[in-house]
């Protein structure tokens, strides 16, 4: 029996393992086992807690089908969690080792438990030189493309992955999903791209639906809120404190020193011992 | 924090609760947000273990949005080794309170641990006027049936809900989800009913895949393949104790006196606390 436990960040679980306890096993193997939805504990994804030589701690990502994931904005919420509550981290801001970088994060209590955690995202890269992207165009904010026969203006960065940006009036699942596949599949896009639909509520406030590529809609993408918030900041009028209201919960960003942080919830689900 | 432990019985995955961890809550909320796939711990149904005045335990089953299930194959042998082997029965024969009545089980121990399950599922029931079938028949087994210019037989009983058995020679998903569909909607059948593909192997071995009802292909269903062993006793030649191959394991059966015993796969997935 291998001690566990299961938390989830804005609908996307995760299981955490402490490296110590599953050393013997090929990691591959076992996030595919655990993470099954009908044989297994069920999860998105797997999460190795470990030293680091370089930061406070180490985080290793698996996916469900067990390939290995750079980083995960809902993942690392999760992992600050588990090693701030277990006590194997005992400050409030460190830093954690992934295969993307050293993150920054903080975390923040209520009731002696951690409500909340912030992430450092990085600065967004906003030249097409950096974005694989078949334009001539320096940068592409705000741009028309026609998409039948209507004109829309999307926009896109590299937050995390490649993000493409358009603000709605309303909600149409059936239309963004016609729409979603056809930018994400446009020549200009040669490695393809996430579309994100973003309402704007207020000053504050926006709500974003993310479609992503390869995939469809989904609960909640991190980074495709993250580049939301900054596509509004740059064309829209817009505080540098906002909510965004996505699929399955809440995110809020700011932009500090041109870096984008990210604080959202992360909650334990259960704990205990899986029988592998 | 609840205690739980989660249980798996071919591929049909159950949370299970003692009733006394539980009692302060309302159980259909409970069931919903337990088995929710990303906010909870996720499975396809929760089972509350009770003591029972007219047998020797009491087995509740919720499906996973909440509602009241009468019986699951898969889920009660996944309770019997969850009482059994936490001591709340100590006789490896017993009998279980269902809402589809009082089930027998025996439980089969390997290294200490319980390693198969079997119930009697009862008698099955063959008689056209206990089957809602808009047929003269007295009976519905091997009759010929129309579907797309061919010619196919087809069997209808009752065992735990209504089955139809169709013998094929290979396994084709696109094609079976074709006959399956026509023959669930199909006019004689008013309550609708489950379709079973089964392949014969040998004398001993039959291969099952179930379309169904207002599903599509399941993993295991174990009433359809009890409808195979019975069908297939009618009209082929076989012997009374068979292993049928489901999608996700093996289920063993054999008729002792009319009535359908079931022998099947039960496995502890995880044990822990729940933070409800």
């Amino acid at each position: 029996m291998i001690p566990f436990q299961k938390f989830q960040g804005t609908g996307n679980d995760f299981i955490i393992f402490n490296s110590s306890d599953v050393e013997q096993y090929n990691l591959n193997v076992l996030a595919q086992n655990v993470c099954n939805r009908h044989f297994g504990i069920g999860a998105d994804g797997m999460i190795i807690s470990k030293q680091s030589d370089i930061a406070d701690i180490k985080m290793d990502f698996f996916n469900a089908d067990g390939s290995i994931a750079t980083m995960c904005g809902n993942g690392i919420r999760c992992f600050a969690k588990f090693v701030y509550e277990n006590e194997i981290i005992k400050k409030n801001k460190f830093n954690v080792e992934t295969l993307a970088g050293i993150m920054k994060v903080e975390v923040f209590e209520k009731n002696n438990l951690v409500d909340l955690v912030r992430v450092n995202l990085g600065k967004p890269l906003l030249s097409s030189k950096e974005i694989p992207k078949a334009s001539n165009l320096a940068e592409f904010i705000n741009e028309e493309m026609i998409i039948e026969d209507e004109r829309l203006k999307i926009s896109s960065i590299f937050i995390g992955t490649i993000h493409t940006v358009l603000f709605v009036k309303e909600f149409d699942y059936n239309y963004f999903e016609k729409i979603g596949k056809y930018i994400e599949n446009h020549k200009i896009f040669p490695y393809k791209t996430n579309v994100n639909f973003c309402k704007r509520i207020d000053k504050n406030n926006i709500e974003v639906l993310t479609w992503e590529k390869g995939v469809g809609f989904t609960l909640a993408c991190g980074t495709g809120a993250a580049a939301c918030f900054v596509i509004n900041r740059l064309i829209n009028d817009s505080d540098n404190k906002i909510q965004v209201k996505v699929n399955s919960g809440s995110l809020y960003f700011e932009e500090v020193d041109g870096d984008i942080l990210m604080s959202g919830p992360a909650k334990l689900i259960c704990k205990g011992n899986y029988n592998y």
